[in-house]
């Protein structure tokens, strides 16, 4: 289903407000925001999706702990350090938010804090004391952008969305901010993704909401393998829009997901194309699968492998290495009567069939494999499961970029 | 234990002969050899590791069918294709098996068949016709070299190594060839490598010797996280060092683990070296694990890093991805005490203590991680169990490399 796209991203919903500013939390010769803030004045449902890595930024269990009440006020983020693994992590982050809450005048425990950036480097909290006021000062109902900009690190552009629809007779919205763009992988919250909305909805169904939507998008996203330390994804709901509360599983929630999924695809294809040193989109779609998980693993394993990942850089119709790389994804489902198409929106092209190749126009492949997104269809033709996972091609940038990131 | 170094490669052990020729599987300005062939007049005890990835390279199944009885007399292998996902693709493997076998007057399952190469694109028979008759026309014990140079695809060198020591009195063998580069990853035996010896073993001690030393080091190889369709490490033991036949698990079988350890060892460590595109070798020592498992999982973790293997390309001392690749490791772990050091022959540079940044000498640093052999020493300080990891920096060249391959 399409949606009505509206301008202003995570303040298209109502009574939400966002700035961004440069704190200085490292000298960057752009003055790029590094410091991003989203509020709202009601005491909105909030819930997130956290890193499963063991190793935890302190802001992860800093906001897990604040949302275990599920409701917050607002989400404050820093890019530029992520302040893991230093001894004095959680004792900064308790910091910030209580910098927040007091300019804010709302309780600690109502602040979401976020970070990204370069691990194991401690950070300072000067430039938290010295902007957070004006940060505040200046919120505003036209700032998403600048939220959107803040919490970018190696990301070429922003990644923000809006979209109203209708639930309940009310117009609601639902504003979403991501960032990438490396530390992509799934089994987590690869990123982060701000995401606010004006309905009214029971915490409970907002958390379920949420994690079905990062579990079908989010976390089928895949750049390099790695799971970050510190990502996360957050909503806001501050029933603003008036509509009567979701509060049960009925044909009201079915359309707030349906919305929220909808944000979260467009989101995760962003963070997808906008993989570090990638030059396109790789949408992997399974079908004819036994199992939903069968369908999932092996969509990720042709997205993560890095043989594939080069050879879509090459332009390169490599088929062998995409049945290479079903054939150690950590599934039972047997391969042997698999096919593989390329397609874009124009054109499809069939590389192999049963397991086997087919011969096929090798300049109509290459046509679609030179675009800016190419759709891998890959049937395994013994079930009705299906799964989509979001992907990027690995290239010479890719290498350039993290071969010195710290620096 | 060091051992004494011979030349002759998998040709140094008394009764064995090598061969290797260009016979135009792929046209080739350079005509590198693509034939190998590896020959004993004696019936060998032999067995093989094979490829865990689902789908099978022909000559995967056909060895491993042929390997049933645990005896062989030869070895044939051949570069620049696959025969992977190839309809007629065991017809084809069984074809050699049989032009081999006839030529040398051997039966048709004393042939271990290896194949390596391309995916999917239909293998030609005639350069096996044209060519097997001077194949083993021209067996030698002096062409070891020319089998090692026959197995490479994208490998910069060869890899080849051969030792002598004393067992029961006697004067014993073993040789080895090895081929990486790319499609390198834990899980299975990840490459090719053939090995010879001149000992009398039982068939199924060899079969535990050569498991435990795959699992110990060509296992811990990891390049980019592909696990290909067709790798197998095989060894031949003929018996012609005439030792009193090693049929229990007592010292002289112990003292064979040995030597196959250090010879299995060197290898792995140059498939590492030579990894598509790399400058270094990465040596990653885990120790202080609560279990064996861990400290396998962790080291591998940590190698196949793409962010890790980037940073060491950029000489970058970036502990935090360490970290980082260690929190979503497949193990329960903890990993709040950890230590990281980095170090070369002559200098050692501690970069983080109790999971914590600690100060150190970024110049030191940058001459250790300048170094062709970089050791990653993690301590979990929690128990006693240690493992060691192969790999190797993800450059700009594996992207070259595997952009474009198939053309």
């Amino acid at each position: 289903m399409e949606y009505i796209r509206v301008e202003g991203g995570v303040c298209a919903p109502k009574d939400f407000f966002a700035n961004g500013l440069y704190s200085q939390i490292k000298q960057d010769a752009n003055k790029k925001e590094d410091l991003a803030l989203i509020y709202t004045p009601h005491k909105a449902a909030a819930t997130g999706v956290y890193t499963k890595n063991k190793v935890k930024g302190a802001s992860v269990s800093l906001t897990k702990k604040h949302l275990k009440n599920m409701s917050a006020r607002c989400i404050i983020c820093n890019s530029k350090n992520a302040n893991t693994c230093n001894a004095d992590g959680e004792e900064k982050a308790i910091a910030i938010c209580e910098l927040v809450a007091k300019e804010l005048d709302i309780k600690v425990s109502d602040v979401i804090l976020a970070q990204t950036g370069v691990i194991g480097q401690t950070l300072p909290l000067k430039p938290f004391t010295d902007n957070i006021p004006a940060l505040v000062a200046g919120l505003g109902c036209d700032k998403g952008e600048l939220a959107a900009k803040a919490i970018m690190t190696t990301d070429t552009r922003k990644k923000e969305i809006a979209i109203k629809f209708n639930l309940d007779g009310k117009e609601c919205h639902i504003g979403g901010i991501a960032k990438g763009s490396g530390m992509i992988n799934p089994n987590m919250a690869t990123m982060l993704s701000f995401l606010t909305t004006d309905i009214r909805i029971d915490p409970k169904l907002l958390k379920k909401a949420l994690s079905q939507a990062t579990e079908e998008y989010y976390n089928m996203i895949c750049v390099d393998g790695d799971t970050s330390t510190n990502d996360m994804v957050c909503i806001m709901a501050n029933g603003a829009a008036d509509n009567t509360l979701i509060c049960q599983e009925d044909n009201l929630y079915e359309e707030f997901c349906n919305a929220l999924n909808y944000v979260c695809g467009y989101l995760a294809k962003e963070i997808a194309r906008d993989g570090e040193g990638a030059t396109k989109l790789i949408i992997c779609k399974v079908c004819g699968a036994p199992t939903k998980k069968g369908a999932k693993e092996i969509a990720k394993s042709i997205i993560k492998s890095s043989l594939v990942k080069c050879a879509f850089f090459g332009n390169d119709a490599n088929w062998g290495r995409i049945l290479c790389a079903m054939g150690y994804a950590k599934t039972d489902v047997t391969l042997d009567s698999v096919d593989v198409s390329m397609r874009n929106e124009k054109n499809i092209v069939t590389v192999c069939r049963d397991s086997a190749g087919v011969p096929f126009d090798e300049e109509l492949a290459l046509e679609i494999l030179k675009g800016d997104t190419v759709v891998v269809d890959v049937n395994l033709k013994q079930g009705d499961y299906t799964a989509t996972a979001f992907g990027c091609d690995l290239t010479y940038d890719y290498v350039k970029i993290n071969g010195d990131y710290r620096t």
